[in-house]
């Protein structure tokens, strides 16, 4: 398993979530997630320790769900309350519970050891909460590929003009040299194109007629969390790379949840500093954003594909792959981290003394 | 492969056979079944033995079968009777053939060691033939699951209030005890549930207005023919259990066919001691059947899915699982012993003497 | 695997060859292939050495091939000409080009080691070239079965009385002997049916109304091409067998081409020495065909199906299999004699004397 449990994933907007028991799988785990009475978020096991219906099958009491086999019911905390046909309760008898996390509209779910769920250490972008931004919760992007090529894939702005040439990217930037940095946690790939024709995408939403300097930041938070940060401004004003706040700018924000090995939800919101409150701007960028993302699946989808295929050679590693490449190694490191940690504290040799 | 071969299975209805070739799956086994002009009904191996081909797919002539192929020739026995091109016929050429017994309109197909396939050992009930009972063959139920979790389902009485809330239970059995007799070769369940509303099937069949006093017997026959004897009759007339045939009574008759491991057929049909000729009450029945086995097919199948995952913790057991814990360790035993019963009878051991 | 890689195979006829980016999977290698300005034919591995993404979904740039996904280009013989984002070329960004032979209309792809890849062993008719022939290419029969399967079928008379009783054959010569002769390299099973009434073929399209001798030569050619030489004449005229040009004759030609194990593409064609240019005549041969190999891909596939159950005893093989088993054997040879050849040369033992 290629996953990072101990981590926040997104398991959806807070709007997916109310009296109905909803199944989702996580990293491979099945949940079933409701909504309490006093408005909290439960996530469990999806899974009766009885005889393994999913207890989504099952029938909500109050805030307990009753499995629809037999009747054993459970808490939103996973303990059984309910035995039918007899008066105690088993030890054995209840479901595990997953830390839930709500936050600007978006529900995250801890997937490791629940001792480690530290709200803290959920994404979060100041501009999420302040003022003369407009917050816009997307859709959920469904590609059947593993999620490291899909959060790869965001922040790798080589990819751009060949798989997007017409929606987010053109002809301009094939050879515009792309800055990396890998020396923090937050990985992050840049380029600036000076002086170019719009895109498609801010020729209609920006309003611009002449040349743009047009920025691309992708920024990847581990384990997989993508924000690109793009905007253009006039390119007559020289903007300096510090305030691309003058400009028009978007932060798209990916959530990239690994359902299985081979399937990955891509939760995608955005954040503008430009057209507060207009709806109708939040649909026109939704429908292009649709467009160009259904690019990135059939790409994901085709290279996933692939892969499962007989590999003869090493694939080769070119330059535009440095961030890609320092990506997939913190995860190995993080993941390798994890199943030394479930091992224990190292205990210390014995030695049998011969004399 | 957990099937008990030594039995009598279920293969379909007397009117589901005459000239055409069927083709048939039990326990993974292939076969081609059909009517001989004699009237008798001939099981084969589907499989020619010289490139494969299910006879199936060939062509009847006669009595026999001619491969669909190169036209190599099976008698009803499995004996081949013609190879073109050559005029002996080599010893391999056969297919095997499957003892037949056809009883009260039910075809049953021995899948063991012919040498064993006594009738007597086929599920019989006295009442199949008594006046005053009427019998009506129902569906095959084909469910995605494997054959042990749908025998279970029938001696397990349970499950009714939350399965079937509606069609066969309601709350008022939620927590009446259940009675569990396994001392037997026929496993036996039941409760009786005294003076409550009478269930959605009563209402609608038996005519009842008041309370009633209901009972639910479940008897399992080895390997998998359930029978559930269920009624009720005016709670006035507090009924003994040893005289159920004064009540409005039923005879619920399930014999399950494993397919393959994943797949499973329930063959259904009922005997009544009301309604008797009365095809529109039949119609009725089935439909209302048709509506409740639907409701366990969707359990039995979403179980099915649920243990083809990966399981951490072994399933629980309570005490409602009495019965099926007895069943599941009655199969594992016959199937060991049939295991065993193939290596041939035991042979004294060989001392070597050393003088 | 069971293909043979040192042979020309099939992909298609020229026709099915232009300006696009064609994805074909022979020998279970997935190929890119199109047509370059000057009209050459080119092959290349369907994936990018970099993300793997199939070349396919890439743009043609002139007679160069761009990735869909980051840009990397390669030339028709499979040699990287650019890296976008970095000056110099990988040595390993390559992808393998396979050999192309173009002739008759028909387009072979050489599998094996390149450098073995000789025109002369594709496969050729001298009647193809001659006048007085009439070419007709037909369709690509797409099969759910293994190659083998396929290819035997096509030099095996016994089963055109069974399989296609009313298209190519009849009852009539269920009977007749079949001659093989396995000598040489193409292996040959033929059979003359003297006197007979003519198929639904030959009366629909030969115009026969009295008997005809009717004769039917099954060439196969390693690895997977078979020729069936097959024509009627007037029963009156006693045709010797050597003046079979003198009747009505057509020669079916069948490339047979592995995708993968469980899936193969007939290729068919037909060449007649009647009916020359007659578009109408070839149509109603070609409708004629496809139900005849419907017929064997029904046969074909139910065949693979069975082979993919267990099997508790060998096939069994009987008189008329012949030359499906000198071929079989031959097949095996080769694939050997391939995996041989692939440890290179042997080596001189060295001894290590002692003295």
């Amino acid at each position: 398993m290629s996953f990072v449990r101990n981590a926040w994933y997104v398991a959806g907007w807070s709007t997916d979530f109310g009296d109905d028991l909803v199944p989702l799988t996580l990293l491979a785990q099945n949940l079933v997630v409701y909504r309490t009475s006093k408005g909290q978020i439960a996530a469990l096991e999806d899974r009766c320790p009885h005889r393994l219906l999913p207890l989504s099958k099952g029938k909500r009491i109050g805030d307990t769900i009753q499995c629809g086999y037999h009747g054993m019911t459970f808490g939103a905390d996973g303990a059984c309350v309910r035995v039918p046909g007899q008066s105690n309760l088993p030890k054995s008898a209840y479901v595990e519970s997953y830390p839930v996390l709500e936050r600007h509209g978006i529900v995250f779910i801890w997937m490791g050891d629940a001792d480690k769920a530290d709200p803290a250490l959920a994404f979060d972008l100041p501009e999420l909460g302040q003022e003369g931004w407009h917050i816009h919760h997307g859709d959920k992007l469904h590609i059947q590929a593993n999620y490291l090529n899909v959060a790869e894939n965001l922040v790798d702005p080589a990819h751009v003009s060949f798989v997007h040439p017409t929606t987010l990217g053109n002809a301009a930037s094939e050879n515009v040299p792309v800055h990396v940095k890998t020396a923090d946690e937050v990985i992050v790939a840049w380029r600036w194109i000076r002086d170019a024709e719009p895109i498609g995408f801010f020729k209609k939403f920006g309003g611009f007629t002449g040349n743009v300097d047009r920025w691309h930041y992708y920024y990847l938070h581990m384990p997989s969390t993508a924000v690109i940060d793009f905007g253009s401004s006039d390119a007559k004003l020289e903007l300096p790379e510090d305030q691309r706040n003058k400009g028009v700018r978007i932060f798209a924000l990916h959530f990239v949840t690994p359902v299985t090995e081979d399937y990955t939800i891509d939760h995608w919101m955005h954040l503008r500093n430009t057209a507060l409150g207009d709806d109708a701007a939040s649909d026109q960028m939704d429908a292009m954003f649709r467009v160009a993302f259904a690019e990135d699946k059939a790409i994901l989808e085709a290279v996933h594909q692939e892969e499962q295929r007989p590999q003869k050679r090493k694939p080769i590693r070119i330059a535009i792959d440095k961030a890609p490449n320092v990506y997939r190694k913190r995860i190995r490191d993080r993941i390798e981290a994890e199943a030394t940690d479930d091992l224990g504290d190292p205990v210390a040799p014995v030695f049998v003394q011969h004399d």
